[in-house]
């Protein structure tokens, strides 16, 4: 209140100054410089590489950019409220936004999963098409509201590896009877295949991959496996995963704090997020590069391709997992013919151009 | 100078009114708001579709995410010099910016070419990784900074289809003696297979092709291609395309200019060129897949893949033309040697991930 004070006093004795450049060139100057509180929670640990760093990134560029006028609060899973309570913190309008994957908040809804990855699901280019010129903000835009939030993808983690294994995989039938940490629908395609899916966080992995607990584990990728030493317990790396294939990340706002905020204000946080659609990606890709060399060569990981059969296999139990969760109703089953539009239309384009022409090259290179 | 003066007196009036919010929450107003000219100058037709287009929304995004305290004026090429007079523009002071691909610079200095795309080059997403994240905008910077000039990546067109043929390739031989509109080193490839390459805009490209004096050409991507006709003169349209795997379309600003923005406008700047990074390939491939589908549902057009022994030729002339280019001196040298570790890292990485997984999805589904 007294900001705003200051601004019209400012205003008037700018009259004398020159009141003919207020007018003309500074439009809404009381709106646009009313401090915003901007409570951001989260459902990663704080520093935790690419998830974190990139929800820190972009909290900060919030506030950098609107010169601190919008004033961020960032706080990491577990230090507001849990990981998996930033939803309610959100919605309820506790908090004006979390920073997450949206299929955390399947129980809620099973449509959120697209939002984030399915399984043989769209990769990050893919999902780029779909999200901005496709439809799929707007279908998102229908779910989220429901539950009176409005969110914008905020970054990537892009394609899983298909995680790590104590023996090799030669064919579906060597899922039988695996138990596999390996949460959401990606379980349960290896439900589908006969295996034991488990759900567990980061932490939990390790010890039960050690202890013969798990027959196998999935993570993210080569730069966040390499720091949880999974090589130590699980000889075989396999590529690529079937299950996230280009993982959202999600700026979840409350609708009404959203609603509320000024067009200048909502275009700040839109171009905040295309930061991390463009540098958030990037990041996670040079970094995998990096780290998958280390894996190879500094810890001997013997790396494993599944082979078509496998891959058949799983598209199949892919299709049956979609028919049950395509029956939640009408707003999941548009949800899932949009995203089999996008898989059709840009995914046909992508085959003959980025995928096409980067497997031609590798080939004629010999890399 | 008036507008200085306005926020001195702004800042005075404020004492009385919330002098201790001006202390905490609002560094540097009279920085912040200074207005600032922005005349853009740009490479593309006025409403190019995602080229012109694409620029024409940086421009205006600029102006509206300020305010309208960047007050930006966008010249299409010819608007008020021509396409390839932007650099000089630019570089000289006469305008601030310009949009377009920083390989027509390359007879100012090659190593511009790497800074677009270069034939058997990095993808989208391999591009983004080297110039975020693997020291690629670091070697631009010193390459701009010779002649003034502060560039930033601002969209990217994709991967180019092969082009458009009179009759099927099928050996490597198929290109000695071809007349092909293919400017630049992918040119220059085509050169080393016995071909004849021709520089020709898009306008002329139509009429040439139906007389018969070209037996082929590239352009872009279906969404380009299609609003030219090319199907009408050449009944085969080859995937992928070689010489222009991922084009950075470049945002281009005097350096004195930038270095004379505060930072908070710097990172206004830089998160505008974020969205084209994010919205404009998206659009791009969106596109792509809707008019490759006309064109071959609509127009009966005839897609080819060029084979193997094809891509081997291209990916050993492409290997001819870069031991020339680098010859050229020091800093296209280590352009090319640290493209060279993008392409073998990132590359790798993306190998097995959004290309190896995109293969066994596609074909798993039968996509």
């Amino acid at each position: 209140m007294k900001r705003r004070a200051f601004v019209s006093s400012a205003g008037l004795g700018g009259v004398a100054a020159g009141a003919g450049v207020v007018a003309s060139g500074f439009p809404r100057p009381a709106i646009a410089q009313e401090r915003i509180e901007m409570n951001i929670v989260s459902t990663w640990p704080r520093d935790f590489p690419g998830l974190g760093t990139g929800a820190q990134r972009l909290a900060r560029n919030i506030a950098d950019l609107s010169e601190g006028r919008i004033q961020v609060q960032y706080f990491a899973a577990g230090e507001r409220v849990g990981a998996f309570d930033a939803f309610d913190e959100v919605a309820s309008g506790n908090a004006q936004a979390y920073h997450g994957a949206d299929y955390y908040w399947k129980g809620k809804h099973p449509a959120f999963s697209y939002f984030t990855t399915v399984p043989m699901g769209l990769t990050y280019t893919e999902a780029a098409s779909w999200l901005h010129f496709m439809g799929g903000q707007e279908l998102w835009d229908e779910l989220a509201g429901e539950f009176g939030l409005k969110n914008l993808s905020a970054g990537n983690s892009g394609v899983q590896m298909g995680g790590w294994f104590n023996k090799e995989m030669e064919s579906p039938d060597d899922f039988k009877g695996l138990k596999m940490r390996i949460p959401g629908l990606g379980g349960d395609v290896i439900s589908k295949l006969g295996g034991s899916p488990v759900s567990l966080p980061g932490g939990q992995i390790y010890e039960n991959l050690v202890s013969g607990a798990l027959d196998a584990t999935e993570w993210v990728g080569p730069w966040n496996d390499y720091f949880l030493k999974f090589y130590e317990a699980a000889k075989y790396y396999y590529w690529p995963g079937m299950h996230e294939p280009g993982s959202i990340l999600s700026f979840g706002m409350n609708k009404a704090f959203w609603d509320g905020l000024s067009a200048n204000d909502q275009m700040l946080i839109r171009a905040c997020c295309s930061i991390e659609n463009d540098f958030g990606m990037a990041e996670f890709n040079a970094n995998n590069g990096v780290y998958l060399d280390k894996l190879i060569n500094e810890h001997g990981v013997a790396l494993r391709e599944f082979n078509d059969d496998i891959y058949e296999a799983f598209a199949a139990a892919a299709e049956e997992v979609f028919e049950e969760t395509r029956q939640h109703g009408d707003l999941t089953n548009r949800v899932h013919e949009s995203f089999l539009a996008a898989r059709k239309g840009v995914g046909g384009w992508m085959k003959l151009a980025d995928v096409g022409y980067s497997v031609k090259r590798n080939r004629g290179l010999g890399l």
